[in-house]
């Protein structure tokens, strides 16, 4: 918005006195026409409207075949807006600076042992954040739903024991008052991605927010969903594809690797990609975390589990211990290779 | 759930020590295995699960090409545990009965004025339920809101002046308490189809709930959304197909009708259609109301304004009141000559 | 194309010699610039041009944000070229007139017994047209693909005895040769709809052609496909719904019924919808039947066999003979109260 | 198929007696039912049969909810029937071995000048296959369609002068022909994926198939297709992923990289990736070519255009020569540091 315009095209056999009409239903409201004569069909293109023009609604008006608007809903997110990349910042340690970034951890804590078992793992990785569910936000009701207020407890443990920064998901507002008591950053879930009163209290956080792609999301409401925290004064996004869903099913998901150029092309924000839930395939996580690094991603959110066949989530997905070394060793060595070209 | 089985195929080359390891992970788990020698390959059957088995659990043990989980994981939605359909009663209104319930209304309350006047088309075509949102879920944090608290209050007034049942969305759990204190049904929307918390909390509410489709929510993760609202007590729900998002993009979403004798065959709850939201375009919305009509469904939900080009949301896709008025008397022709069919 | 314009976006923070580069870039490819200043940013109209302007090759100049194509690259097929819609005639049958039209048959033409057991059906329905594959596209090379040529032999006989219009795919040149030879319609399936060699041979034929949507074409798509067979000189296409792919897996295709309305809005060729493959399972067929008239549809094609669960192919989705007349019975009762509302 | 079983579930409410009649229908068949009782529902495994058995046509018996085919209905493609991996050999160059396959060219051919401009950079490159369209498979009618045989010869001359194998689409079985007379690769494109015709013919050539997958096809289904040409007795097949069609908006289509792993996991044949076709936009290519080599595929296959602005179709995704070089140096670097991870 801001002033973008709408391109509206009249219909081939369009009379003058509709054309006409539309000109001054444009002007009425506030707006200027600018009307384009093609060969077979006049276009009229609309600008000077400071906000967003609902191009949809000229559609019904009589000879107009087609009302397109050209606009991007956004300018917080935007490079328009901010032109220097965003680096956000936890602690010492960085998402979107030169560092790759590496998340890891179980889907769900279960228990404490498993937690510092898997935790000890990450640290000894070099990563430097651990992800953990406490609350879980599960299709069925009768599913394991997280321990709650306990898990939180055990992440702050981690914290204190390995020095990792806690990433942790909050479900709603109360959720984010946990997360500011116990945790590092806010995670908002796929499902939570237009949950609009979670967004505006993740805005109104300190801790940064990192906020996963929506299953059928465009890029646009992606980035409108991180607009939403940045109205609200936290500048500190980072953006997580983890797979849309397609026809496609040999994966839980599809990973759409491409968004991560296209939000480098419009957007400041640092943008991370999660294989495990893009996949659901233990298989496959490996693979496609070499080739999240490879298009350019700031970092990596992955599943972990120090025993995955008793996982009480997701244990489909999730990596070995052993597994996740050897991903964290071959994507390491991708990310050295790929340095100059990451900047390009 | 509750003890459905789950296949695993194991791969043409697998050897008979992979089997038992297999067998015997099954056995340790608690469950029976049923192992079937096939022409080419060996499938073995697992059963005796209370319940759920995560099938893709055992996709990773060596020798297995895959496991399939035949499960259907709710059950107070499904016709096994209650074969008679149900009826949503509000006041002498219904939806589920014999008569085609009409929900209609503006997209947003925008004034008393507009309400009014279109609630006074809305009586007079014999519909029974009067939607218009308050708290309007947003794409852009830019775009109009609603009226909040005050649009629950105009909307109270059209209950007391004309007699109509108030049907208006709640975003969280604070919205619930509202609609509660103003309104008649809980609308659940699209996006709010697995927000968890917000589910639980509608569960528990005496009001009935209308839960819409979300864009890319499967029948099974919608009926386990449903699930949830039952689980907590209220069995007053109805389900609203609303449209799925595709790659077909000369309507807003795709609206899926064959989704309704879906619903039919696994359960007992209503089904209703929203051909607004679901095409997106004006002039596409009786159409489609005609054909929801005509597949089954228990009623329509229909966005009405006296004004559309000027509504501050959604105007391209809502109704002129005598485009409304036209709706309603194509649809009572087709429901009429249904009635026989609709119980096939 | 043939005229429409292009849009062209500018970044806000794009530079005037950016902007005279753009102009100077349209000029020497012939066309008019129509610079518009907004807001934050600047809007160009391209115009001018005579053939398709392929908006993409603008988006890699510096200071350009996006640019729109807003053409309909296709006439033959328009109301633009033609405004009165077409009845395909076969024989004193039509489709696209008041009638609605009924082809009915079985999947593929098994045997003679097998097809004339059919056909006395649907003679006996009152349906004019008989529909029957010789030639299958079969996913797997292992499946049944048909009787060939002695399939047509028993669908010319078919004819002969019954005076129905015989419906039935060619899949390729000889195909089209061997349809000249014993049928009436020319039918193009969904997996050739772009098989461009295949359209230019039926766009030579004096057949009506039969054109499924494929399972991913966009409207545009399947239109310019039309448009392929018209530019040929053969005017007589009837489009046919028969459901596209989509993350839905409740049914074997996702049924597009609201392109039946979009078709009409910038089509004059009539358009038909295939309820069977359209959902793939029996005991949805007549819902969705039932849809199809209701939304406007000129008429249906559907499967039917004597003995459902021995078909050789799609046997899952083929009525059985009491139920096609059911469906019959049923559908024309809501075409009877729809006629007037078809107009509209 | 081979004997691979379905899974039928019961209802909850299953009588003893239609649970008796699935039997009986399964061995009435010839295969051989296996009874599987679990807490509230009966699951039945069929096996023993020699092909496929088309589940679905359970789905109708009386007392049943779903029926499940766990087969995989292909074989020659399948590692269980040849578990070494297959590397196609053209002349002295691979596609499959140790060494990352390259291919890269225009689009079409639409010159000799241009060819050979391009040609010359793809030659010092060090890639081995020069690719470029003579018969354009185009949307529209009214779209260059290629220069034909004229291309071809262009093509030859390039192989003539630079050593490059040639590899060029052929759209039907004339296409076929002409490009065993001038080429070295039979291209089978996205849109043709479900040609049978066309696979058949291909199937029957000496030279190797490089098979694109369709924008709506499976991973099944694109394997069947590869089994229709091995069929014929060809076994030199290359499988192409360039995208699948989703909601996603922001690239032409999805690159789905995840299917390079899954179809390594089920199949001998090699894998390329093209981030052209993948992705429809200049600056997104390099990227995804990283990714692409990163997740494991054999190779590329780039559009490459001396001046892609003036390119006659789809000039908006061709690298201009310095940044093909570029793009080269960058996935060399990656396939180095890949070597022993592609193996795992």
């Amino acid at each position: 918005m801001w002033g973008e315009p709408v391109l509206i095209l009249m219909q081939a056999n369009a009379t003058d006195s509709q054309i006409e009409a539309v000109v001054r239903a444009i002007e009425d409201l506030g707006y200027r026409a600018h009307v384009m004569p093609g060969a077979t069909r006049v276009a009229i293109g609309v600008t000077g409207n400071e906000g967003a023009i609902d191009a949809a609604r000229f559609e019904n008006m009589p000879g107009i075949a087609e009302a397109v608007r050209v606009s991007k809903p956004y300018k917080l997110v935007t490079l328009d807006f901010h032109s220097e990349k965003t680096v956000v910042r936890v602690g010492d340690a960085t998402i979107g600076g030169d560092d790759l970034a590496i998340i890891a951890g179980p889907c769900a804590i279960e228990s404490r042992a498993q937690a510092f078992a898997i935790a000890e793992t990450v640290r000894r990785s070099g990563a430097r954040f651990f992800r953990g569910g406490a609350f879980k936000p599960r299709t069925s009701p009768y599913a394991f739903q997280g321990l709650g207020e306990e898990g939180l407890r055990i992440l702050a443990e981690i914290r204190e024991t390995y020095g990792l920064k806690i990433v942790t998901e909050a479900v709603d507002e109360a959720g984010v008052d946990l997360v500011e008591r116990y945790g590092d950053v806010i995670q908002i879930g796929a499902r939570s991605m237009q949950n609009f009163t979670l967004l505006r209290r993740a805005g109104k956080s300190r801790l940064p927010v990192l906020l996963k792609r929506g299953l059928s999301a465009t890029l646009d409401e992606w980035l409108l969903a991180a607009e939403y925290i940045m109205s609200e004064g936290n500048s500190q996004v980072v953006l997580c594809e983890r797979g849309i869903r397609t026809f496609s099913q040999h994966t839980r998901n599809t990973l759409d690797l491409a968004v991560i150029p296209a939000v480098r092309r419009v957007s400041h924000l640092p943008v991370i990609v999660d294989p495990s839930h893009g996949t659901g395939k233990n298989y496959m996580v490996t693979a496609l975390a070499r080739a999240g690094v490879a298009v350019g991603a700031d970092g990596l959110i992955v599943e972990v589990h120090d025993a995955p066949a008793q996982a009480l989530s997701d244990g489909a997905q999730a990596l070995r211990l052993e597994q996740y070394e050897q991903l964290v060793s071959e994507v390491r060595a991708i990310h050295e290779v790929m340095a100059p070209a990451a900047v390009s």
